[in-house]
């Protein structure tokens, strides 16, 4: 990257990130299309995860009537609904060896080794997932999950989507609504996305945020 | 921005997704800038956190025998020593309401509204914090650090720096040794960044993911 494309990029990274608010209501005649939405499934899938272990599933909901009574779940947040489209960020019920070793296979396949040659790794992130306790295990999962909120909110900004990060809602209504236990899952961030109202109170409000002389320590 | 704005916009994004990588090995005489350095701590800065809390700060850490000596406490680790620049990602070692009424505080400040106009605000956002335990408070603001994570790693790699994000080390060690707690914090994520070491061993491994149906549920 030249001088100059490193100060256009730099420009455009700070317009995107001050550009972004937690949009508290969506323009829900704006759509995004097929194309828009398999551009944000992918920027998940190629989200960093510890290990890369990936313990993870991503749900779009698309069925309105669902989307309708989970409002009620989000603290009556109607964004659930009239936003674009309705993600809901999920760690898996639960993180086992055996999540190691398909993931060590995959490893195999995708850089053509053999899985005796992973097997130092393999048994590393064994230990890191036995050695924790199921409460312990879960949190570390879900922590993993703001990871790919970060990406997702910075790629959205980006591409001119809007967002809203939610964390204020009933994880248990939403796992029994949209039956995420039985398929070995937990709701543990919900992200709707589209296109902020040209009538959002919050757009015009000013970002607050510490100076970074209160933020940032250097040693 | 138009639809050609958005393709090329679209095709950066998955190029830059698709060239970060964790780095192992970074090129020790490839420095960042004071004003690339800014940059980065200025990305953190803007990175979203739940209700705009921004339990945190972010240290440098520029000396470089701290960060030799943090290597061993780093899984021996060496990039937090090699790298340009090495970011610990801390929480504030204890939230409490008075951190809310700060914050209310410098949200009236910039936006030009009285304190009364937030208090209801305000007891929302205390009734969160003081409705966790405290170390469900230490949680709440260590899963915060993720975004700042996948914010800040996403940000790197558009303007073609590279990073590895660091669970591995000894969050104790770290604390002595920078004097975090009597800076009334507490180290969580341990981010060297820099340029990538033109050998190093893992940059030309093909990335592994699972597929997006794998991953993905429509409802």
């Amino acid at each position: 990257m030249s001088h100059t494309e490193y100060q256009t990029q730099a420009a455009a990274l700070l317009e995107t990130l001050s550009w972004r608010y937690a949009v508290k209501k969506f323009d829900a005649e704006k759509k995004l299309s097929e194309e828009q939405l398999q551009l944000l499934l992918e920027v998940l899938r190629l989200t960093p995860s510890s290990y890369g272990l990936q313990a993870w599933k991503f749900v779009v909901v698309e069925n309105s009537d669902l989307r309708r009574e989970l409002i009620k779940h989000s603290w009556n947040q109607d964004q659930v609904a009239d936003a674009s489209h309705l993600l809901v960020l999920c760690r898996k019920s639960s993180l086992n060896g055996e999540d190691v070793e398909q993931f060590v296979q995959e490893i195999a396949e995708t850089r053509g080794v053999s899985t005796e040659e992973l097997a130092g790794y393999e048994n590393m992130m064994k230990g890191a997932v036995e050695g924790r306790t199921k409460d312990e295990r879960a949190v570390w999962m879900e922590k993993q999950l703001y990871i790919a909120l970060g990406n997702l909110m910075t790629a959205c900004a980006s591409l001119g989507i809007d967002s809203c990060p939610m964390e204020g809602f009933d994880a248990g209504a939403y796992d029994e609504l949209l039956s995420l236990e039985e398929k070995g899952l937990n709701a543990v961030l919900v992200v709707p996305v589209g296109y902020r109202a040209e009538d959002d109170a919050y757009a015009p409000l000013a970002k607050v945020r510490k100076p970074l002389d209160e933020l940032i320590v250097r040693i």
